[in-house]
């Protein structure tokens, strides 16, 4: 679950934009048929096998339009669930259940689609010292949402956003003339709390980002072989991550190399949706 | 494309708010290793076959950071690409590209994705009388370009939102007392430009339908049979939309029913992402 | 009354804008002579005779200064008023009656002057089966109380805003080459779900239009038995809208002619507000 | 005309705020007829006599959708002009003037009803000594606009906010104890370049705000004896203002008393629009 | 402490973007170590003498995460504080105090600090009849805690901003032409409430600025010798402003002039924080 | 200088919103005696001797009024200058250059004395292997302004705020249950990139952090002796930071300890503002 400061001060502006986009002047169809405040409550039923993953915020945007809006849950963030299995009760004013209905389930549903394609990933990975990272390739204007749902499906961030480390790839080497240049300007010019991370294509760059002293070591679409090779040269000189078009699919060939990360865009990039609906909405 | 009214109305905000996201102090990677405005340029390319779209949005982005970056375009929205191809060239500050990059891509990847899987639907509709549909089921913040990418793809659109027609759902048939009143009150209620539009479930609703007048009838989940029956009883009377579940693996099926609009959610809620990429970044 | 979602997201932000307007540092009169809080009432009385309108958002500009202020009603937004009755009681910190005193007024004088005016020209309509619309001809960053004072008043609502429906003028026709190829255009381009309106001015064009399957025909600016003909021939065909210049001076000539809606500008942008104000404010 | 600064920081944010009022995702008609940028010039037509008021506003409208946009002006702010006058023309893309043209019109024509009726009222004070003023009765999120229409017109601005002046109402009066206790608290308590206002309603409330010093005296619904009677005591002591329910047609009566300052909220709140139309839009 | 309209309106969306800058994702170290909602409490103390003030926004901070956090004061603003002395107890979610603890105090501090200088300069006016004023050498975008900071200390406001006041310098009198002729300008331009003052460097300027009628004169660095002899010209014909690199170490020489006021820019931008920290955080 | 991308994103806004804090209606001073756009020129004055920084955000106040504004120095940031230095001279509309002037300023004049307090600091620790750095404390919603100022006057910068580096202090190790399992728990749950830096008072805290492999060890109030006997026992297994209120008049004591880091949060909280103005105004 976010914290209050980060579902203040993060989400909730989000979820206010994905309001009004739904929103121009009212829900003319609620609006037509229901004149009057009336007390109802709807099912949130899951309709196929995944890892449930935004409640807090499924929540959040009735309680934005509804501060009496009421929660009864029978599941939480990061759990599996089942095709039929009831995951909450929200009671409150019908015409908010309806009007926030489709922005609620557009959130949970994306969530809960990451954190299951997450999950079977993380599962490909159990037992070994590897951990799953994701990526910076998020839904504009939901990075929050999404990197939370990569961990409720077992997988660990890498960084948020470009502010917050320092990732040296080939255009950033090049313009400094060299790794061991760039790592220095680094060194130099940001926070010395931000870690250096430096992108490599072959085992050159692999010597230099280790003479570096980089505090990481991406091995970017190297083979297996390759692979192999420089992580015994590193040899835990730097932490080392292998990322490029990691899938679902192919990342068991990457599972005895005993790097420390493997990074997947596909994780918030091509996930599909988890398919989650409210039913049986009545009065009480 | 947009037009420009809608780009510095609609599109530009969101970009302002996605490029935030990925930016809290500055790029720290960039400014350590390039201390100066350097002009280079770098070529967009596509790693995959597919449909593009989105190239206005890609521009924007980096055009909101320095309106003196300049565009070569080699294909246009809704062309179809092949893995290999050159989509465009951008010519602008170095560091103004890099910073700028992640952003244009997370764009124009999901447009892309989005006109793609759409193209593959529609293709399968061609020479019927059937018209594709999106739905609301949109990512939060995301919707106009989720839908112009429908629209690039062969599809059109549905509603925009809750706003601009009326959807009678089997909530709003319950709270009104019936199909007929629920027609009535909107009539009354939402400004007569509007269409309305009611979803049924069985032959009795669709009599009911048909007989308030609706604009448009939905037969939400119907199997092959029903809907030809209701095709048969409606006649012309109304507008007829297939809705429930539809996707690329589903949709032969509905194709020789002669109803007017299919509606699937797949086209915007789980497209995977078209893999396109900047290369060959160099100074100029 | 709004629903809460309109309430919180599109009446909300436009009060606090205006309250803004209102307050650059604070109520330097206010605080200066009242140093703490202070529980206080004050009643609201209508100064002359007409339709009350807009009490939720006179309501909503204290609550949103202070949550904990009460109101008690003796009428309700579209109820006939007359000079000197007692419309509301408001109790809270007399610092905010005092600051939000004429911001609440200024929204609940205008409303109420428009719904007045609106239900001294829709009266003139009683006994026909012609329907009283507004326009887009409503002050900017007010529509949304503006169109809700005209349904107040008895009157009904035009389309929203450029989005919500298609209104085909003689520029639009003319770009497109005439009114069927606009039709056309407008069919493929937009989202089904919105009615197609075209602005005709004379006998050839409302042929065109009925040819074209228009939706709605307005015909603008017709004098009588042009309005006349034009009816006999369109017959049931289409809806037919009538607009030009419609005052409450002017109506009664229209009145004969069966047409379903006559729109007027004059709704929104020429009526007066109707005299309201907080009186007997006391300390309690 | 406003500045660049308050047009900056004040103008265009409203504006804004108009425009996505009146577009939600697109303007549907124009851009089904018109698919590419077309160039095209627009006249702006006077329909009835009066003060044109707001051509900057009107400009802005166009320029921030696309700052291409050229305008040729035959008039300017201020100035009388007659029904068919040709007041500007405006050649851009089509699009774009099509998109924009409502909520232009709808500044200008406010602000042009306003600049008419205060020029009607101001007519009658000319010869006197006495200066008409505005008040803060304007529409919400538009006093910018309104106030700069009323010294278009040949009107004063009474303060532009709660923030800074002070007037001291029968509430302010009666917490503080007194005019002569709430003129010292107002002293010790706001900025010393602010006036402070006193509003008074009879002879002894007069004496007491000479007494204290008062800048400006209110004269609130007194008679004309009343006010003859208050001005020979009061004698170049303090500024006076009358103010109470003062229209075009009672204001004669007061034209004879040598006052300072009358105030009107009709100016702001009860001004019909002047009618101007935008004609003979062509392609060029 | 601010009214509720100053601090919804003004305080509230300061403080969030100050909360922004804190927060781009969520707090990282507070989250990884209480992954739940734990009440607790914390001490604020004093670390040196001074004057404590903002207190309120200190609460604002915390309230705005979490509207339960409760709070017990043992002083308020504008109160003289030693060493060691406890302020208040602040109770809460452990995390919301934690997170917001750098802002809070970054707040408390500032104002405490401007308090605390600006009741020091206060003192040395004591007994005189001159008030001592701030300037608008404030903090960007901080203008309103410090401006209330400089009123807790004992000194009191200029002019908010450039709006609500006229301050004409030797610029605005060049280009109008002369002093007389620039305040007839303003007479003539600004809402009649505003007071006009003008700085003035010279005898000559003095002279022309009371023929003027000026409302105050500002005698810009000028020595003791010219501030008397302008004194015994003016005479009481304007209120007298004396200003000039006035800081707590020159203020001295000033005080036997009789001159109404002092202006020093140094209480809002030179003035050192007053240290307050949190101490003894533990759960409850 | 502030990069495109930083100064469009993040230094923008923060302008905008300090000219809006100084611009309710308009200048009025200005507006009054300068009714046309006029050119002219001023130039930027040294009033003292320090380190200027801020030029870029000076400039940019100006245009953000008016991108016509032209700009020449005779300076940049971080250069010493010298009381009476021209630094820069700025040509355009006059009415924009009054209207900017304080708010220009107002950043300049900080930003400026924080390079020069800081400058002054860093000079002491010339010829060490110590780097100064700055803290959190900054003013709100100035934070970019004043690190940037910081890194000018040749400190460097600690963590950008809570987001992008993990800050363990007692309270958060207490909450953990002791530091080994506190950097556990961030290890697990924080974005791997992200250095973990750990608070301790006494040398048993010093030993847990060691053992707990944190990658920065911060010495907090400790002596000089204690400061000693912590590095002895570090050993370069840690990078290590002092800090606690360390000021200009008491860093000396620090400089003969080989540590990594000192930490001043005077830097940003009590630097006095460096004084510059602009003069010599004239139309060109």
């Amino acid at each position: 679950m976010f914290d209050k400061a980060t579902l203040k001060l993060k989400v909730d502006p989000l979820i206010m934009g994905a309001l009004n986009e739904d929103i121009t002047s009212e829900d003319v169809s609620t609006n037509s048929v229901m004149l009057e405040e009336t007390l109802g409550e709807v099912d949130l039923i899951c309709k196929e096998d995944g890892v449930v993953c935004g409640l807090q915020v499924f929540e959040r945007v009735f309680s934005i339009l509804d501060e009496k809006t009421e929660f009864t849950y029978f599941a939480k963030d990061g759990d599996s669930v089942k095709k039929g299995d009831l995951i909450a009760k929200v009671r409150g004013d019908i015409r908010v259940l309806l009007s926030g209905e489709r922005t609620a389930l557009n959130y949970l549903q994306r969530m809960s689609g990451i954190a299951t394609y997450t999950r079977s990933m993380a599962k490909l990975l159990e037992g070994t010292k590897t951990t799953l990272l994701d990526t910076r390739k998020t839904t504009p204007n939901n990075r929050i949402f999404e990197k939370y749902a990569v961990r409720c499906g077992g997988g660990s961030n890498h960084r948020y956003n470009l502010s917050d480390a320092v990732m040296l790839k080939d255009n950033h080497i090049g313009a400094a003339g060299g790794i061991k240049k760039a790592v220095e300007m680094a060194r130099d010019h940001v926070p010395f709390v931000l870690k250096i991370e430096v992108e490599v294509e072959n085992m050159d760059m692999v010597r230099e980002a280790v003479e570096a002293k980089a505090d990481i070591i991406m091995l970017d679409n190297m083979t297996h072989d390759e692979i192999k090779t420089a992580m015994e040269y590193i040899d835990g000189r730097a932490a080392v991550e292998v990322s490029g078009n990691v899938t679902k699919e192919n990342i068991a060939i990457l599972t005895d190399l005993g790097v420390d990360y493997i990074s997947s865009g596909a994780l918030t990039h091509s996930a599909p949706i988890l398919d989650l609906s409210l039913k049986n909405l009545h009065a009480v």
